[in-house]
């Protein structure tokens, strides 16, 4: 293992710290209803679908919302071994990730107060093929833990501040 | 405002009373990633691509993590809106939601241990186009931001375990 000097973690922090990179970053997006469960959700030049599965009144047009969830949790911890490993010098050669999450359904439809709407819990499997030493990875996944965004985000309370405008025809 | 006896809700309810849906269910995922930061995520019969953008080392290839999680949040409030409102006897004649997070980068790029790796913080709004009363609006906004699956995942700490397997060439 050896520190790279000309990482991306390490060239993003210089930039950080001499203040010419934009910070803080605001991230956008927009989704609208395309009726009944089906969603469109624009993001740039990106879109992404969402739906229910048909046994649950949908028409199955995407993944399900909480499929998006850790569709972005596996997406991001891939994005955070890539960024950190580089630093420290190690070679991964492919990374894959499998996740599965836990829901009691009656959180999500009121049934008992104390079930959480949410995920009971998420565990899950991060393949990484790579001749890296076992302290190596250890330590490579104690760096990802910290400061992978999306599980942060789940792992942290987040604010979340949501208002409702009426329209009417 | 007519709480209907037949509605989505009310039917999951009963079924998972007696027993007779499946629960608690599973959400699964898997990612492979395909050099860089580029990955595709499988999920049943759907696949979503995840990329970062040029700007960060990436191709641009779909959104980022980050914005996943937005996107998961905006179809989840829709669907939520859709089952709470339909259960209340609201009808909702269109809804989109606009949500923006903000990101203090020093965290994900670990040059302030006290600064978030995640969000700092997700403020939205939520467009629906309805004849309800201001008051009937109201009371379906509490319930939704009550029971919303991927709004309490954000805004409750959720228990995450990963592990990592290594593979060897």
């Amino acid at each position: 293992m050896k520190i790279k000097n000309d990482s991306l973690l390490r060239r993003t922090q210089e930039k950080l710290s001499k203040d010419t990179a934009k910070n803080p970053i605001t991230v956008v997006v927009e989704s609208t209803n395309q009726g009944g469960f089906f969603t469109k959700v624009s993001i740039r030049n990106h879109e992404i679908l969402s739906d229910q599965p048909q046994g649950f009144n949908g028409q199955n047009q995407g993944p399900k919302p909480s499929e998006l969830v850790l569709a972005a949790l596996a997406a991001c911890q891939e994005t955070t071994y890539r960024i950190y490993a580089e630093d420290m010098g190690i070679n991964i050669d492919s990374i894959s990730v499998e996740l599965t999450g836990t829901q009691d359904l009656r959180g999500f439809m009121a049934l008992n107060e104390e079930v959480p709407a949410g995920f009971t819990n998420i565990s899950g499997k991060v393949f990484i093929l790579s001749e890296a030493s076992k302290s190596d990875l250890e330590l490579l996944q104690k760096r990802v833990d910290r400061y992978c965004p999306v599980l942060d985000d789940l792992k942290r309370p987040v604010d979340v501040s949501l208002t409702v405008e009426q329209l009417k025809t």
